[in-house]
């Protein structure tokens, strides 16, 4: 179980609202997603307050920390505690003094998002990270893909109760294996990438779902951990596709039903390539 | 004309990729939609990147400096540039030196986001910005909110051409007025209220769409201008919620066809109203 379970903060809350359709009114009990502030402190010096779904927040400082490249091997991660704050919640981490002075000197005063990556970035200089290339990877059946978002969509659990949050899933050549979610699609993204570095997950042995765009910073921080496969629901940014392009990602958009756009490198996708030859 | 227009930025991109439909592939030539670096430059100091849709930058710099509360009024922002740069894009903006020497006081070195609003903030007490109370406004009928969303869709061209991008609307009784888009859904509202305030728009005289989730962030910035109602497309979280219902605004979600719930302060939404009484 999660450390932010025991602290008493629930994902969601139950409450009761007005719902029309048309000139038809009913009162009926929901359930709304919880968006609470997450400090991130590494070495005692808060790093950054992100707004995050309180739920596998060990997962989410992990994968956080090494997307980020503020740690270079889960290993890196010595310490980690979730404790309970009247405002929010704060993780303090641990991590070598050498990778903490790096952190350090890029700029500490960063702030949290869900959406841009550009932590600490205040010059165009700074803002772009160039993703580092990919590996080979493991082939994927594009049938296997088929299936593979409604099945993620079965194990969003948060989701089927609030309609509210992103999630991110792995699959592998046995289905999705793994699925963390979360208000911001980058933190979905993080907590699924620290969960899989937790378990030791080889991460060119299965390919990234998510069920949002594909904005740059996605294969970024897909690629940082060495992702090959990335699987939107939804568009990308041209951006995404320039630097999927650059660092040897599989791009893969729309992703719905047996219906899917590749924007780079295909030659990751089985069966259709047959197809395509 | 918006200056980025001609500093030669696209806001979209055409590519060929190949689409899958089961076993069906076909080559296809489509828009993907661009994704810039923005940096924010008040009084000669870089203040953060945005990872914005270079469109309308103009608005985005006087809405942000707007609902960040960097300036309090419109007219406060003395001087602005657009200024195309290598890497992206720089906004120079000129501000008066007390409300620069606040914005400093805070801490400059923030980051881009499309998501969370955090900006500056390492502690869990900086997090939360608390909104002010917002006024009377307009009452809505339910009927003008029902095809509203539709209305909006008609006008979002960039998206109609990607799938990839966001949309903020202002809607008054003679309908959808003003549209902005992005692929972030906070620059598309920061967009909308600098485009809105640049015309002296009395934020109490309409209501905000959205084609997103209602997340905290989204109720802190309409509520900053003093706008009123806000309506989303999607699920709100349990922070918009406590937020709307401590400064008066009305909460609307799952704004589709003639359904909405309304989640806070439901005076303002009438016919409806008048079907409870």
């Amino acid at each position: 179980m999660d450390a932010i379970s025991e602290l008493g903060w629930a994902s969601y809350r139950k409450a009761t609202f007005d719902y029309w359709r048309g000139p038809d009114h009913t009162q009926k009990e929901d359930c709304v997603a919880e968006e609470v502030p997450v400090v991130l402190v590494y070495n005692q010096l808060p790093h950054v307050v992100m707004l995050t779904t309180p739920l596998n927040l060990e997962d989410f400082a992990l994968g956080f920390s090494l997307t980020e490249e503020i740690i270079a091997h889960p290993a890196e991660l010595q310490s980690i505690r979730v404790v309970q704050r009247s405002k929010g919640v704060e993780v303090r981490m641990t991590i070598p003094e050498p990778r903490f002075e790096q952190l350090h000197g890029k700029g500490r005063n960063m702030t949290g998002r869900t959406g841009c990556g550009l932590c600490g970035a205040t010059t165009l200089e700074q803002a772009i990270r160039r993703p580092r290339p990919v590996k080979a990877g493991l082939a994927l059946d594009a049938q296997l893909l088929s299936g593979a978002m409604t099945a993620m969509y079965q194990k969003q659990s948060l989701n089927q109760l609030t309609g509210a949050v992103h999630a991110a899933g792995w699959l592998t050549p046995q289905g999705v294996t793994v699925v963390r979610e979360d208000v911001g699609r980058h933190n979905a993204l993080d907590k699924l990438i620290g969960a899989l570095a937790k378990a030791e997950t080889n991460f060119e042995a299965g390919w990234l779902l998510v069920t949002s765009r594909a904005s740059y910073e996605m294969v970024q921080k897909a690629s940082s951990v060495g992702i090959t496969l990335l699987a939107a629901i939804s568009a990308p940014t041209a951006l995404a596709i320039q630097l999927a392009e650059e660092c040897g990602l599989t791009l893969v958009g729309f992703t719905r039903n047996d219906n899917h756009v590749i924007y780079t490198h295909p030659h990751r996708l089985t069966h259709y390539q047959a197809s395509i030859a």
